[in-house]
């Protein structure tokens, strides 16, 4: 099952609700712009490939439903003002903004509404296809840098539900569990959202990969009883200083360090985002109810504040290698930038 | 309000619920031991300080409960297998089988079994009377070590709830602000059972100071931005070489030292255990619907086992000073055992 693909019979955007999970698995099918940006905030679609691919399809949903409605300039303005309300949904990862571009330069040259529909639908799809293909070749890759029998830290979900299928991070583990490798993983739970105990957890165990769940702050512990031998997260963008990825990346790679533990980091290419640097960056800040507020279980008392960045940067430092669909990147990082030039703009 | 105390009215232990804290306030009257046993365990009563005392009144409302059934040596016998079953509910902190044997050794030796429960209950108040004079004594202590103007990161609750009143670590940060400090506090939510959110926030917005809930993850990427000037924890057993504290300390530990950022820790003098090192000492493992469950969400898939340790051990090399009721100590700490022989055994 792919976690966001275009419905062709029904002519409409598919996704798994990762809010949802692990209680019920429940689609979404969606042919409109604003239901996907809400759904986008609300994280039901989630994980910097799959927001790549969400924003994607996006564009094609905007180009979907203004065909009828307008033409030549108008068409396009509307289009790219649904791209812009898009975009603005989750400021920090990479990948949206670039499958909204990526499809829209496809699109709107296009001489009518219709071709630039049929152009932003191949494109989209072409995008979600390319996701699996380079998330094997990450996993290939990466697969090579774990040892024969190991336990594994993940964080939040770099997994088939933040890409298509296969994952990054989790990418590596299920190659390396291909490969005849002995892999355990501890998922930590991934606070405030508790991705990695909902939805790590989930698609491991469906796998079949052994998986438990930690609380986030008892990695460092285990790494002290030598109970971690590597960790291996995601990236929701990479600039020539940091990687950006959920809340606590940066705690764990410190930890790492501390520990002489490698600490990875798998993401497609796409993440890179050489233009900028970690201070060009805006953190997403989240909203208090994430922190204050669990089911029907209140958390905090009313009246305090929270502060909750979605994010944090790792600086590149701190991170032992970066595996990709072009290759494993490592310390100084200066092949990172060369491998941008042979890229096609 | 104190947290724990004896109602001499109705004859009964009388305690804060803190598991139905922010969202009520409750408190349990007890005259049985089982309650009490199964209160600790649920954390209704919890914090090392706290700890000491339920297990001291613990054992005078075991005598009170088989003064009119037992005597002599049956009425010990029966004694000391309740103070037995209390002292395994919580095997890590040290202040728990402290208060109980404390109150043990000054109830049994009496002629009666009345005697004993008067004896009983006089050592278990005097417990508590002690407990708040030597947390404003920390915090007197503490205080000086905090800057005028300042930023401080807490860990699960070491506050008043964790004690009688004023408390360890938060008692530092009352008496600094008593002294006419600015300090504002983050407070780690501390999962999986929230002691930061519900409790810490809870008694610092009672008490006017200003707090803010942070995911224990973030603590380092704030380090990093410069918002973190200090880190303050409890302790519920310091050994020669490590102190133990509610998970995630550890992480701080670590991290604060790769910021330069000093980490004190505020406790008893009660709480050293000189006679066993890191190596002795049982790490309390909890229950998996711990991080499974929270009111009426489900976290994980189930069959996904957690690991769940109720503590960690930071090394006393990551500790930038001890702040006790008998003074502050520093590394190499070697005054903490020449001050342990001036102490009654």
């Amino acid at each position: 099952m792919r976690t966001i693909t275009w419905n062709t019979e029904a002519q409409c955007l598919t996704y798994i609700d990762q809010t949802r999970l692990p209680a019920e698995l429940v689609t979404v099918e969606t042919q409109s712009v604003t239901r996907l940006a809400d759904g986008i905030r609300r994280l039901e679609v989630r994980g910097a490939p799959a927001l790549g691919i969400a924003g994607g399809y996006g564009v094609a949903l905007s180009c979907f439903s203004h065909q009828n409605e307008k033409a030549g300039q108008a068409f396009c303005h509307a289009v790219e003002t649904d791209a812009a309300f898009l975009r603005a949904t989750r400021p920090t990862a990479v990948n949206l903004g670039w499958g909204i571009n990526r499809v829209l330069q496809t699109a709107l040259p296009e001489e009518t509404p219709e071709a630039a529909f049929d152009a932003a639908l191949r494109e989209a799809q072409a995008i979600e296809e390319e996701d699996i293909a380079l998330c094997h070749r990450i996993g290939a890759n990466g697969a090579t840098l774990l040892p024969d029998t190991c336990t594994v830290l993940t964080h939040c979900n770099a997994g088939a539900l933040a890409c298509v299928e296969w994952g990054t991070a989790l990418g590596v583990i299920r190659s390396a569990v291909e490969a005849g490798k002995n892999i355990s993983v501890l998922s930590c739970e991934t606070r405030p959202l508790n991705q990695g105990s909902r939805l790590t957890a989930y698609e491991l165990q469906a796998d079949g990969i052994p998986v438990k769940t930690i609380p986030d702050s008892a990695a460092a512990h285990l790494m002290r009883r030598g109970m971690i031998d590597a960790v291996i997260v995601g990236a929701d963008r990479i600039t020539p200083d940091a990687v950006f990825n959920k809340i606590g990346t940066y705690m764990h790679a410190v930890c790492a360090d501390h520990h002489k533990i490698p600490f990875y980091v798998a993401a497609p290419y796409s993440t890179l985002d050489l233009s900028q640097t970690e201070a060009d960056i805006t953190i997403e800040e989240r909203a208090r109810n994430e922190l204050a507020i669990c089911g029907d279980r209140q958390l905090m008392p009313d009246g305090v504040d929270v502060v909750n960045p979605a994010f944090d940067a790792t600086p590149l430092s701190l991170v032992t290698a970066i595996i990709t669909d072009k290759g494993i990147f490592r310390q100084p990082y200066s092949e990172l930038a060369k491998q941008d030039e042979r890229v096609e703009p």
